[in-house]
């Protein structure tokens, strides 16, 4: 378990990714619209209307099926019977026509599911620019319809998959005094270009009963320190998408007491995904945590996090064993947040290499050999005194990353 | 000549580099800092005082040269008889010795110019964290004084020097109504880490005669729009700074009738400068000018401009050829600027590839074959309706710079 836990609460990792909880049935098909013939469409049904709760992509460009699913959140008051997400085709940057085609998808799942059209929710990943075959859609989620069960939770991960290197599944279960239930989920990356851009889409299920108001608010929390606290580029998608449905089929009611629970179980799936995509990122061969600390606000901290983790320089010298502490000090500096390089302090693993204005230059054959192994630990102390800290997951980058997204056409 | 011209001025390249205007004196000498032997001591010096105005990086951790020179321009009241500066070590992160090492050097400049010491500014750059050895600092400086002349100014650009593949100098005469004067420079690079992080060095003279607060101004406006529009990878580094002197020695001063053309010949000066620097960056093979335009602000356009700019996707999508509109309108979506997607267009060099939502890639292989070049003109219309525009110089991203940066200690 990566984040502190409640007390009296035990969180377990178990199989089952996204059908872990009870309630939800999936499948994973090849429709025809990835030309390879690979898994390119996943649904999951629930068995009754689910409370629902999704977050989106920041990017101002966004694709037709975050546009939708955004408006049937909003029209279904949050509930939600189906997601059917495709890869293969983001349908972004597809106009009115595109528009046209993700919510016919929409209207022939919620006919499959028996659901109001507004209750199903959808997803694409994969080239943008290019018109979605209704036809291999409709096709193919009639084909997974048939093929619905809590077992086929594998498919559905891979179906989902661009440029992915695995699928990627977590789930837990939760015994608390409020009673036992699972969070489960899949997911697929970012920095994965196939061929135009990368998409980070997560679709996370729990069987605790939770209301939609506080399940939005539970997925906002999550998000904000697990797929917003990684990145592979630096880049945003048209289509980042993340949805959580409650379906209540384990009994327990989450409540303000539960609450605590419930948040620490769905902050540990989405880590553990958020973190496989970071591992599977292009061209990526080590998973690092940066954490900025002494900050004078959460802010700051996450800002000087996230600009360090983004600093090229800083992404290279990991990527070659190089415990290169003015570049992590050079970035924090540029971050445009409250900074003292004479009260800074620079950690690599458990190595010192900075503290107070004085470099520890003969502790860098130490910082070298830990940063030989595949995960990896780098704190920077902003020296601006406050209490506040914040932590990124990213990668290093590699020649291999540049190959992929320079030359994938050719 | 790059930018627009005022009417009825003449801007002529001229050779001379920073010398090229009358009343400077250069050399540049090998006292031992750079372990290779290598030139790696630079002097300017002016005939008499000469007003002076400069501008430094914005990271918050910065080198004790950068600390003292800002100093000694308050102190002067914009007034300099001497710029030194070494290469080989920055002096940064160095603490009070660091300090105490950067006014010695520009008290024994002083004596050898015969000025006071705040009519000295230093500029250091290379490694950082290793104390600037002083007994080497005076030995150059000493001999650097015997070297004094208007001819050495191809030693000074080769001094200033760390991993640059090649020294940077430009020059223009300017023959206007006011008389003929002449602005010129040289330049060191960013990117070139050598061996710990990147640093910008630029030093600017001009034989016009212009009042301290009007050259700082000058300077200010055409950093902006010159040094501060580039990029090679986003970091900005403790050490980066320009200086501008002007002797007056031509006899021509500059008063609000003559601003226009002295401005533009200064921007022609740091323009060509700041290019060969994006030229010359570390495994850079593409100079791009990236312009936004149709934005609702400039500071919308500059934004969205150093955001795709700094797109590791559209670098290395432009390193491999590849025409990728769809990572350009997503860079310029994710910027946090006004932009509308359905009225954005994206332009690689005379090929229209989007616009007003539509997309037209039949024409990629025309853009392709465009991209094949190693000038390149990308624009993107934010699609706000406004009038404001800005452009960015940036190169395309390598696997020879990961490399670089990855493996230099090895």
């Amino acid at each position: 378990m990566t984040f502190p836990q409640p007390e009296g609460v035990i969180i377990e990792a178990i199989d089952g990714g996204v059908t872990a909880p009870a309630g939800f049935r999936t499948a994973g098909v090849a429709c025809g619209i990835k030309k390879t013939g690979a898994l390119d469409l996943a649904l999951v049904v629930a068995d009754a209307p689910a409370a629902a709760a999704g977050v989106f992509t920041t990017n101002k460009a966004q694709a037709a099926p975050v546009l939708v699913s955004r408006e049937h959140l909003a029209r279904s008051g949050g509930l939600a019977r189906a997601i059917v997400v495709n890869s293969g085709c983001a349908n972004a940057c597809t106009g009115p026509e595109g528009m046209a085609v993700a919510r016919s998808s929409a209207g022939f799942v919620a006919s499959i599911a028996g659901c109001a059209p507004e209750q199903v929710l959808v997803a694409s990943t994969g080239v943008i620019g290019v018109q979605l075959d209704l036809d291999k859609l409709r096709k193919g989620a009639g084909e997974a319809a048939k093929a619905l069960s809590r077992d086929a939770h594998g498919d559905a991960a891979r179906a989902i998959m661009t440029t992915d290197k695995a699928p990627k599944s977590a789930a837990v279960s939760v015994t608390s005094a409020s009673g036992t239930y699972r969070v489960g989920g899949m997911a697929k990356g970012a920095g994965m270009i196939e061929p135009h851009m990368a998409t980070m889409l997560g679709f996370v299920t729990t069987d605790a009963a939770v209301a939609a108001p506080l399940l939005q608010r539970a997925l906002r929390e999550a998000a904000d320190v697990t797929f917003n606290a990684i990145t592979i580029d630096g880049d945003t998608s048209t289509n980042d998408t993340v949805f959580l449905l409650a379906s209540g089929a384990s009994g327990v009611q989450i409540d303000a007491a539960g609450y605590p629970a419930f948040a620490a179980a769905l902050r540990e799936v989405c880590g553990t995904l958020a973190r496989a995509i970071v591992r599977g990122g292009e061209g990526a061969t080590k998973l690092v945590a940066i954490s900025a600390s002494g900050a004078a606000s959460d802010a700051d901290a996450r800002r000087a996090a996230h600009t360090i983790a983004n600093s090229l320089l800083v992404k290279t010298a990991i990527h070659g064993g190089d415990p290169n502490w003015g570049r992590l000090l050079a970035a924090a500096g540029r971050a445009g947040v409250a900074f003292d390089a004479g009260h800074a302090s620079v950690r690599i693993g458990p190595v010192v290499l900075f503290k107070d204005g004085v470099p520890f230059d003969d502790r860098a054959p130490e910082a070298a050999a830990y940063l030989a192994r595949t995960d990896l630990d780098i704190d920077v102390d902003l020296g601006a005194g406050g209490p506040h800290s914040a932590t990124v997951w990213t990668c290093d980058l590699s020649a291999e990353y540049v190959a992929i997204n320079a030359e994938y056409r050719t």
